[in-house]
């Protein structure tokens, strides 16, 4: 999407590869928004590093950047041996597939592009299948992540106000997002539009990277409190509300998505506004049969105990909020029921909760 | 309450008069949970002044404030000249109501001062009467307290998990407070229980205030984001819900409190967890007819896009979390129906949201 930097303005990817220097390009996103900077890694070690260290985040923007890496390391190789070059790819494999051990992402994508490099007979083949192979993934995320916004795009009205939660945007994939899918490309057809992100305390992803997302494009929005939706709702002042997810689960359409997004969904239920959802078909996991059953990161107390900001020096830094001698409970995430959801935003379509299971072999479910 | 300075733990009130010096006292609230400190101001001006600064706040505790302040402007007169002396207690008045415009806890307080001191016949019987006065409004501020503690104590069953919102603590009254008075009287029979704060953004009044009163009368508790709440009830871990409240409507049971307070009832009703309203029956205002009619504050945005802490080396700061170029919007208050509220705790027992209307020439309707 577009940066606007000293005045210029610009499209980049959340990560890119170039191919002259055998570098990853990513968008440093610890910084955002405070700062926008390009961090470059030059080696699969230091590629696997930035994911772990959250340089860049999100389940799309995550499996590129390890399919590069997959690239960068094979690409990295000096020698004729198959073996030794197999061995070598082996090892790029496993330091990415561990730089964020629970994510499924960097493995799904690296599990394809070894299919695709094993039909090279010669290292030099592999190595430019390998990065023809994550050239590929990103572009097939961008391409599913604009595909959600054509079909979720025609469910904004002229004059809607739009809720969000949390950071399902571009920042989280390759390029254009989920969530924010169909605002920026009803926003190519021309429509005017209102989007309140929920703060989405306590790591605050829509007040810092979704609200910075949305004035770079130059959308209409407002950051909100977590605790104002309901109020905005009960005045009528929100018409629709859209969402990304971590793992939907295909066979009850249960939703796990940021802590706070079951309450939101509980909400427009309670003033039936819509719900939608909208997720590349990656995110359905056709496996596990119930909600209840997903695990909940309990994450450190400290994110809720205070907050990282800038202060009036320009300097990042931590504060401490919450009273000194009192704990926190910090769940990560939550399950939302099918019931409260109106509709799935895919790259194949619209669908009901009760539809994904129905369209599983359409959808990408194997046996 | 009792509050823990440097080992030694002593019982304070939230605002109290030093008749030997002429001084009120208050705890300096601006500077909590980072640091305990009592103020005295000298003058009616200067307690005026720590309304407005918000020194003090909560409905109770401005009342007894600007009680005491007007007993203090009496008490500073010298002279026998009645007339003179009324002139003057005037102008304490008018300084004092207008320390914080749209609250009615000081007026209504002073004027039943003024009732008082009428019966005075010399300037000396009236400054006595305003004294005592005040003394008893700050009393009965107290024991009012204490029987919404005695009937709310009674909800707490051994073992519960209890969600508060916002802070209705005793450090918004003269002591004991009215969300908290069951916390603390169950606590005095010897009742095992824990206690959720929702952290309330965007000015974290449940992660300051109500955390440290708990963590001073050593009551288990942990602070949540805001967005945690719909998830703990999801899993079974909260088993009730106290709130206070700014308004409540006596022909309704509308409640008016805190930003976020409507999302947790709607989140309590879907969970069939009861949702409790502890007030003292000034709160209830028995004129107004609906609930949409209450005006809701926009505060200034500047709460929502960042946070005030202490930074790492112990100085209070001011840091900005929210992308620098968006926006907010900031309503301070929202407004819960009837439907969602179990009953309300009051020093005159409990009551359903209907039954406030049936019984209002007990609870002090007058028409």
């Amino acid at each position: 999407m577009n940066v606007t930097l000293r005045g210029q303005t610009r499209p980049f990817r959340t990560v890119s590869f170039d191919a002259r220097n055998n570098c990853v390009r990513l968008i440093e996103q610890r910084l955002l928004p405070h700062e926008f900077k390009l961090v470059e890694t030059k080696n699969f070690r230091a590629t696997a590093r930035a994911i772990t260290d959250m340089v860049v985040r999100g389940a799309g923007a995550i499996g590129a950047t390890a399919a590069y890496g997959l690239a960068q390391g094979a690409l990295a190789f000096r020698g004729r041996d198959l073996k030794n070059f197999s061995a070598h790819a082996e090892t790029v494999y496993q330091t990415l597939a561990q730089a964020r051990p629970t994510a499924v992402d960097p493995v799904n994508a690296m599990n394809d592009m070894r299919r695709e490099m094993a039909r090279g007979e010669t290292v030099a083949e592999q190595q430019s299948l390998a990065l023809a192979a994550a050239e590929e993934f990103a572009n097939e995320d961008v391409r599913h992540c604009e595909a959600i916004g054509r079909h979720g795009g025609r469910l904004i009205r002229n004059g809607m106000k739009i809720l969000t939660h949390c950071n399902a945007g571009w920042l989280a994939f390759v390029d254009v997002g989920t969530a924010t899918a169909p605002m920026y490309a009803a926003q190519k057809q021309g429509k005017q539009f209102h989007v309140f992100c929920d703060e989405t305390r306590p790591r605050s992803q829509g007040a810092t990277l979704t609200a910075w997302e949305l004035a770079q494009q130059n959308i209409s929005h407002q950051i909100i409190a977590d605790n104002a939706a309901g109020h905005l709702m009960q005045r009528g002042e929100i018409d629709l509300v859209i969402v990304g997810s971590d793992r939907v689960l295909g066979r009850t359409g249960e939703v796990t998505n940021k802590i706070g997004t079951y309450t939101k969904a509980v909400l427009a239920a309670r003033h039936k506004i819509s719900f939608y959802v909208a997720i590349p078909l990656s995110t359905i996991d056709w496996k596990l049969k119930c909600g209840f059953d997903i695990p909940i990161e309990d994450r450190h107390e400290s994110e809720v105990l205070g907050a990282w900001g800038v202060n009036k020096r320009g300097q990042r830094e931590y504060i401490r909020v919450a009273n000194p001698t009192s704990g926190a409970r910090n769940p990560g995430f939550d399950v939302t029921p099918a019931e409260l959801i109106t509709c799935f935003i895919t790259p194949a379509g619209i669908f009901k909760p009760n539809e994904l299971w129905e369209q599983r072999r359409r959808l990408g479910y194997m046996d």
